[in-house]
């Protein structure tokens, strides 16, 4: 894929990322999921509170798309992520930065969780500070810092937002 | 209108034909909606559940623009629309296939329902599997599945979603 | 910033304008804010009911960027505004009309609040229509009118939406 030329190629393709990301976990095709990320990527659950006082602790943090497939058959193994699916909504991408073939954007999110027995319910807010590669075929996660608006982490966070 | 010549440009006209539509239900202005398919379309309101079995059962079925008038027209009757309204909020489509004049896109959604009270509920979330025909003038839905995420759907869905 | 010459173009251009109008609202950057708005805008809340009536009656009307900055001062010395935050999610704007350096869009959205002890709640949903200016270097709100879905306002709405 082209490196963005401009800022409104780039909105484009951060977007259409974004757009396969939320829906590659709303199908549950977890397995897939690391693949959105580079190899030496970081990944970090974390709350504005924390954020905004560059707090390095983290729900979770990862640095290595490995960490990521990890993540994921302790998932599978584990089995809870089954009684719950999720729907993300995700804003339109902000460019903060261009340099090469990396784009900084930022974009809020929301996601909808759902349970078996079909109830559904508001289960997180936030926006997604990301740092896209777009030096090979396919745009990747070189960083991806997922910043929650609520301090109030429901104990069970397990699947990847 | 011109048929979308790539990827881009496909989800620009998708992107605006969901927020056209989106607009035309929020706006009540149902009597517009069967407007926004093509004369011989499927329409289909199904569950994730159902979707992914392939079972034939939806919510609501119907393989015409006619049936979706007819439908229209009995909710105008019932009167029992007049209660809620719907705000839906849609995400950038992802583009599955380009074939010729017909664009297959999936877009997520989510749909908030004000009662008449003024209470606000989030009432569905789920995704749009459409195909879309750029023959004529007008971008039209030749398909449309709305495949929701719950199996618990309010039994007096009627509304077009 | 050009003028966009196509409702494409207006349609990226309001798009991101959105983006940023909402991401600094939900960052709290309250004092940016009247920033976005030309000196002698209009800003407006409505509730969609007294809107359709063409009632003036709004709960929240200000008719220069002044007003809008007299209103910031006067959040952060209640400081009412400090327990709880906002997230908006805004759709894909609808190009209205487009004459000269002027777009008039609109776009439906949904905000949800977080409040200080880390609950959210589904705040209000509506939609933005918007009279952007493009003449100067930055598009700016030369009116936005803030329809509220539901008419149950919440009494402490003070922070802007």
């Amino acid at each position: 894929m082209a490196v963005p030329a401009d800022d409104l190629a780039a909105g484009h393709a951060v977007s259409n990322l974004l757009a396969e990301y939320a829906a590659c976990i709303d199908a549950d095709a977890l397995e897939r999921w690391p693949g959105f990320f580079t190899g030496d990527c970081l990944y970090r659950i974390t709350s504005a509170f924390n954020y905004a006082r560059d707090l390095p602790v983290g729900i979770i943090h990862a640095d290595s798309r490995r960490m990521l497939e990890d993540r994921v058959a302790a998932l599978r193994k584990a089995n809870i992520y089954e009684k719950q699916g999720y729907r993300h909504i995700v804003s339109v991408p902000r460019i903060l930065r261009r340099e090469g073939a990396v784009v900084e954007a930022e974009a809020g999110f929301l996601v909808v969780r759902i349970m078996h027995d079909g109830a559904q319910d508001l289960f997180a807010t936030g926006r997604y500070i990301d740092r896209v590669d777009f030096s090979a075929d396919t745009p990747r996660f070189a960083r991806k810092i997922v910043v929650l608006d609520s301090e109030k982490i429901d104990t069970l966070l397990a699947i990847p937002l």
